[in-house]
């Protein structure tokens, strides 16, 4: 086993790179550890000239990465060069289909296309790992396929984009809107020039399917996720959370109900922003921090936090893919044989059950409340309390200020006749913008 | 790979039957998971006519857990006896030493005989695996051994015991004494009937031990680890660290520090009861969950948290362990080669520099404040703030009531100031009580 572990990597942005500093930096580290010597021997990036800081003139230089599935000698395969389809997922199947172990950080491939290139790395005996795929460095893939191993998984829930929460933390803190924010986030580095992925809540979904693949043992169904974003999520909402005791996060969560009848499984995906009791395990997460909460029938709740991006953690969780393969392991990438994994339908989020903060900006103009208090009634949506910012009677009766904002918190309902709620207002001419819903969670 | 991976059992208490269920419960999951059938085929305990739910007569039965050492046709042991020495280590020795694989639930047996035994495991060739002994079916070894492999490890910090945290959080939340919170923690089950190596802080030490080996590649010292229990907390101590923003937990701390001239590195390990700001990761940690916090170089820091105790999560550990080894998967027990764990020597924690609380109970006598204050000052120590139970003057000059309560934050000063201070006023007449001391970390 003292053989040397010879890589190739795709991909030189700052991932590849801090990959490469990485495994400078730890060495004898890792040879310790792993029993072997791990080396890059190739790289392939678009620019070869571009100032990267390092020295690349050690490694064989590859103009077309597809090159580094055919190059001789190579045990494996790094790829960070990122998008859904394109010279990635050429690269990829370039690889799999030729039995040579392919380690990637890209989310939105494994997400989209990783139960046909699993099947590939099964068909000629290689293997297809992606730590770095979900919350970077945070080892959570690995938490599930084995420290978990021994666990029905009933529930995951987590906080998988950086992004958002940081965006979501600073609003709490500063009491800012969205847009504010994001230009904050922008300019510290916390958020990308183009921010729909993070914020419209795309990023975790990607993240959610592949853990949902993995804890249930189905196949990713990244379509299939149900997906809202923190774009209409505002400080007043918040400091209304807070007052009445939550929090809000963008939750990804997912569960599995098996039918009685032995049928096909149901899934459940969902990421949206949701109030959180102060006593909830993912409250606490605050900043650009990741966390998953992975619900176990023999281990209870695990919790398992840390950085969900950057380089330095991106570059941590491709180097323990790497090690587990200079180790000689190589597990399913879906923690079962592709071929085992079922194909899941759809769950009916309608049925679940949740009580609802609502928020309603309406117009100046006698009779609102009844409104809407008539459509929660046809509706079957039952009110807890209401909130209303402003001075005005909190009946029907009297004047509402245009533009006032009304929060309402509601008893448990399913989420259905919430959806049938507002769609009843959807039409009204007292409502100014369209309204908010965000589920409470319980811990 | 499609054969039965076959199994002996020793002990037969919650954990050993914990297991049993667990296996019987999720036989296909596993199977699906690890690509093997694992089958428990032969059982050892004290006594076999013990009521315990269980159907028995499926395995073969050992009267001396020994046997399942030289039995025909196992692939592994467990053992779940417990105790550092006696018919634990006697089968662990007889397995490792011929080549059968051992897991071990065992925190005492691996803190002090790790190192020898996993010696034992590399001389012939098998495998050592022990996740369920440090915070039960948290998979916090793991995690250190796969995925934070590429990280140097610059400190680890945990709550590692759960009767300790389930005390201090309901003295916080109550009000109550130790002594109180004690008695109704031995009556819901969170603490045992000889509750010394809990509260005393032996069993954080242990798991402590075991998780700097991993952390630092050196050799467990478990003999070397600073111990100071919760018994000396008082409720009235938990109150005032919370006026002042802190809560207190029994916090396990490691780092090593690298001699400069290249010699043997210095080992620091400490249990101790510590003031945490509200911000700290750990200070969210409430009741008997465990929780453990590493700092990788790249990976950034790294919480995992869950039950630390308990059958099933025992057994969820267990199994983790048992499936690696169904898997072929064979690694180092401390993450490197035995041979290689450096023998660190202890550090001097009386360097390191802390904000300390000091609690003092003072008896009925004028010039008491003057008299600590100047054994302070001829220590060096430096006093940041003064907070004195009771209505006399802060000043030396006035009375202060038999048995009142003087505490004070220092500024920063090496520990052995402080420790320094306390032994200058160890035989003062005005000390009713010894003083107690606590570190407040910072996150």
């Amino acid at each position: 086993m003292s053989e040397v572990f010879k890589v190739g990597l795709a991909g030189l942005g700052t991932v590849g790179t801090g990959v490469l500093r990485l495994l400078d930096e730890h060495q004898a580290l890792l040879e310790a550890r792993s029993g072997r010597r791990i080396e890059v021997r190739a790289v392939s990036a678009r620019d070869r000239s571009r100032e990267r800081g390092l020295d690349l003139s050690r490694y064989e230089w590859c103009d077309d990465p597809a090159a580094l599935a055919q190059r001789d000698g190579l045990d494996a395969v790094i790829e960070t060069i990122g998008g859904t389809d394109g010279p990635a997922l050429d690269l990829a199947r370039a690889c799999l289909g030729r039995g040579r172990p392919l380690v990637t950080a890209n989310k939105a491939m494994i997400a989209e296309h990783g139960f046909a290139l699993a099947e590939t790395a099964e068909a000629s005996g290689t293997a297809l790992l992606f730590e770095a795929a979900v919350c970077a460095g945070t080892p959570i893939l690995q938490t599930l396929r084995e420290g978990m191993v021994g666990n029905r998984i009933d529930r995951i829930e987590g906080i998988l984009n950086g992004t958002s929460n940081y965006i979501l933390s600073a609003m709490e803190r500063q009491g800012e809107d969205f847009a504010e924010v994001l230009c904050e986030a922008q300019r510290l580095g916390y958020a990308e020039a183009d921010p729909a992925l993070d914020v419209g809540g795309g990023d975790a979904a990607h993240k959610l399917a592949i853990l949902a693949a993995l804890a249930f043992g189905v196949r990713p169904r990244f379509a299939e996720v149900e997906i809202e974003g923190i774009r209409d999520v505002r400080a007043a909402d918040i400091m209304q959370a807070d007052r009445l005791g939550y929090c809000v996060r963008l939750v990804a969560m997912a569960d599995l109900e098996t039918a009685p009848g032995g049928g096909s499984p149901r899934l459940l995906q969902r990421v949206r922003p949701c109030l959180l009791p102060a006593g909830h395990p993912l409250a606490a997460i605050d900043g650009p921090t990741n966390a998953v909460l992975v619900h176990g029938d023999y281990a209870g709740p695990i919790l398992i936090q840390g950085a969900g991006a950057g380089s330095e953690s991106t570059a941590s969780a491709i180097v323990s893919d790497l090690v587990a393969l200079a180790r000689g392991e190589a597990r399913p990438s879906f923690s079962i044989r592709a071929a085992d994994l079922r194909p899941a339908e759809c769950a009916d989020s309608g049925a679940r059950e949740a009580r609802y903060y609502l928020r309603f900006v309406v117009a100046d103009r006698p009779g609102v409340l009844a409104e809407l208090a008539a459509a929660m009634r046809d509706a079957r949506v039952s009110i807890q309390s209401l909130i209303q910012e402003g001075e005005s009677a909190p009946d029907g009766g009297g004047p509402v200020e245009s533009g006032t904002m009304i929060a309402l918190v509601t008893h448990k309902a399913p989420a259905r006749n919430v959806r049938d709620a507002l769609v009843r207002l959807s039409g009204a001419d007292s409502i100014v913008e369209p309204p908010l819903a965000m589920p409470i969670l319980m811990d």
